[in-house]
């Protein structure tokens, strides 16, 4: 992990929130690479849950919503910790962390325990008091649920189908850590798929390994991932089953992804507190339900971290040990890197036409520092699959050598040629940013 | 604007927030459609403002930032209104939204007037005390200034160079409305672009050039758009100089973006703050210096209604009128529609071939519902450039309608060309999503 952090601070993925401030606990900026390495794997999990099938639809809710929302949802009434409090210095504790009833900071008396909320609260208006509390969501699926009707009013969509959405969460965790693995503000993927009660088993098996499949896809090794199911008594109270997808991160196997059979639980409880029917209607059987819900629910950061880590290698090349990052051609950065190999402004100007000619389809960098060598280094450090490199043969015969990251192979091309040549590399896809 | 709201909310693009609970004040949800044409905005953004340039490049702060960032930026002293509490019954009023001196509401005594701060304050950590107050970031600007040296020193850019932040912002509002217009939680899409200082009055003019070709290109019509200069009365006290692009609303002129000379100000004094030297080393003139910053800041929202306003139409067609969206096919949430005249299941068969191939470039619609008037009709509501119709006559010879949506001309193509075709059609980037 340590290898992971480092080499994200270095090369601009990911650096410490308001650093030169002294960094603020468990936030992240994502720098140059990891905004566009972010970009790719919300981008990906879009076109998959979303672009390609033709039961899902996107929706955007706001982070803000309102407050009754968070009642309905059993939020402010349960989404807490246990907490106990120095009754000396004030700190305040989790119970499960402490090794003896005293204040592990000065050694002061503790209270009795007690509940604390884990939903950011903010006031919005001018006026400070009870009635203009609202809550930062703790999940982007509310949204979802409160829009059910909204989105099948007009789309007119019939079950099974699904609303799927990317967005910040915010949760006042006491326990960070593990890089951006837990962090209070995150990003939240999530699929809530409605479905007639009955189909909800089978559903759930479904998704699972269309989900499971999505991170084999983007090139993650099948051995660093597994499904585990949730026994009864770990289950959420309104869960009918659930599984973890589970990496094996360097702290040890953790969950990705969470994929859980949620029942009617949620549309049940925003009828009871909104007073509006949320049935459906279902025109073949002449039946009112509320449907069950299937809920794929991923992390951007964690799916990002775990990408990172599953890419990270090590390896020897002639004498020296190189450093790469494996990323599927989705993923990188960037996936084209043109590399003249001298600062002649000939063959600058020729390298400069090449980028340009690139760049209108992809994400391309353009280098001509240092040597040929430590160029292709930083390259393979920061997951560019390919390296187009232009030399003064170049200018005569019209052709540039395109370099493999991952085999380091080199073969000549025409430049004429080349887009064409690399559209079918980057799998098939050429025009993908 | 009733029109725009009124399609709107029928069609699935824009519903208010929380909406089953009665709504949620100036909090909006993008439904379906919404998603999509935000996603191609902010796209649109970020392809023209980073991927296109070699001098810029992409950043993702937190929204929760170091509190010192906000003193340091002035947010905390000074982004403020002033406010009168009525000593009856406590509501709170702007000074300039009051005809007399006593409360509208219940006629009551007012205070004196105070500054009341704009920003949303929370608390990080479990400790509700003032140790731990944080603020939602009222602009996504500061996020860029803090990380300067970080993305200095790993991309190694010179000057003149930008960094780029699409991301929320959040501002408690008194007065909000417009539909989207102004709400409390939005969305920027910000550069800040550093020059030394002396080149920058040249810049500011050069980028408000710049974005207002984004707007152009993207098919908002000239005689909708206006520049503006701020007077110096009317400039921030950090600004130099400053532009408004301004729309036609139907409002009136408003403000779409701001493109400002910050000077060297938040450089500075993130430098005052933190104890670190954020100067640049110019490494040809051996020189020290703060840069100047040119900041072009654009609304996520603003830009959505602007161009949903400008490409509204109402048409006559035949004896009827048709309502139509005359969106860039870049920012139209689907970029065809697939139309089988029935739902016969050969002719289905056939259709539903042709979307699985188009979908894999594109954003593609089916509809097999209604008369294939309505069906048209429907798709030139929410935008869509392109029907492909498919007929029995297609199952013999293999060729389809492609009906454009602006003229409404009918053109007869064959199915193996219809790609070609389309991409040809839909600006010369076929494989844009």
């Amino acid at each position: 992990m340590d290898k992971i952090v480092s080499l994200a601070r270095r090369r601009g993925f990911i650096f410490p929130s308001s650093e030169i401030y002294g960094g603020l606990n468990s936030c992240w900026d994502y720098g140059p690479l990891g905004v566009e390495l972010k970009r790719n794997v919300k981008e990906a999990w879009w076109r998959y849950m979303v672009r390609d099938r033709d039961d899902v639809v996107g929706l955007d809710a706001s982070i803000i919503m309102h407050p009754r929302v968070w009642e309905a949802s059993g939020h402010v009434a349960g989404f807490s910790d246990p907490m106990v409090d120095c009754k000396k210095c004030k700190m305040r504790w989790r119970p499960t962390d402490l090794a003896e009833p005293k204040c592990p900071a000065c050694g002061g008396e503790l209270t009795e325990s007690r509940q604390f909320n884990l939903m950011f609260k903010t006031f919005m208006g001018p006026v400070e008091e009870a009635a203009s509390i609202v809550y930062l969501r703790p999940e982007t699926a509310q949204g979802i649920f409160v829009n059910f009707e909204n989105v099948l009013n007009t789309t007119r969509k019939k079950l099974p189908f699904g609303i799927a959405q990317i967005g910040k969460s915010f949760r006042n965790e006491i326990t960070t850590g593990n890089f951006i693995f837990r962090s209070r503000e995150f990003e939240q993927m999530e699929l809530e798929y409605f479905v007639k009660p009955g189909a909800d088993d089978a559903c759930l098996e479904e998704w699972t390994q269309y989900r499971l499949n999505w991170y084999k896809n983007l090139g993650m090794n099948p051995e660093n991932l597994r499904l585990r199911a949730h026994r009864s008594d770990e289950l959420a109270h309104y869960a009918k089953g659930c599984y973890d997808v589970e990496y094996n991160f360097p702290m040890g196997w953790s969950e990705l992804e969470g994929i859980a059979n949620r029942r009617d639980f949620d549309l049940t409880q925003h009828a009871k507190y909104s007073g509006k029917s949320l049935e459906y209607f279902d025109e073949e059987t002449k039946e009112h339900f509320v449907p069950y819900v299937i809920e794929p629910s991923a992390g951007v950061e964690r799916s990002t971290l775990a990408f990172l880590i599953d890419a990270y290698a090590e390896e020897p090349d002639k004498d020296e040990i190189r450093t790469v990052l494996h990323l599927h051609p989705a993923l990188a950065p960037y996936k084209i890197a043109v590399l003249p190999l001298s600062k002649k402004e000939i063959l600058s100007d020729y390298a400069r036409k090449i980028y340009a000619d690139l760049r209108k389809c992809w994400m391309v960098a353009y280098d001509d520092s240092q040597s040929i060598g430590r160029r292709y280094r930083r390259q393979d450090e920061i997951g560019t699959p390919y390296c187009v490199t232009v030399d003064f043969q170049s200018l005569e015969d019209g052709m540039v050598t395109v370099r493999d990251r991952d085999s380091m192979a080199q073969i000549r091309v025409k430049v004429s040629e080349l887009s064409y040549i690399l559209a079918a590399k980057l799998s098939g896809e050429p025009f993908n940013s």
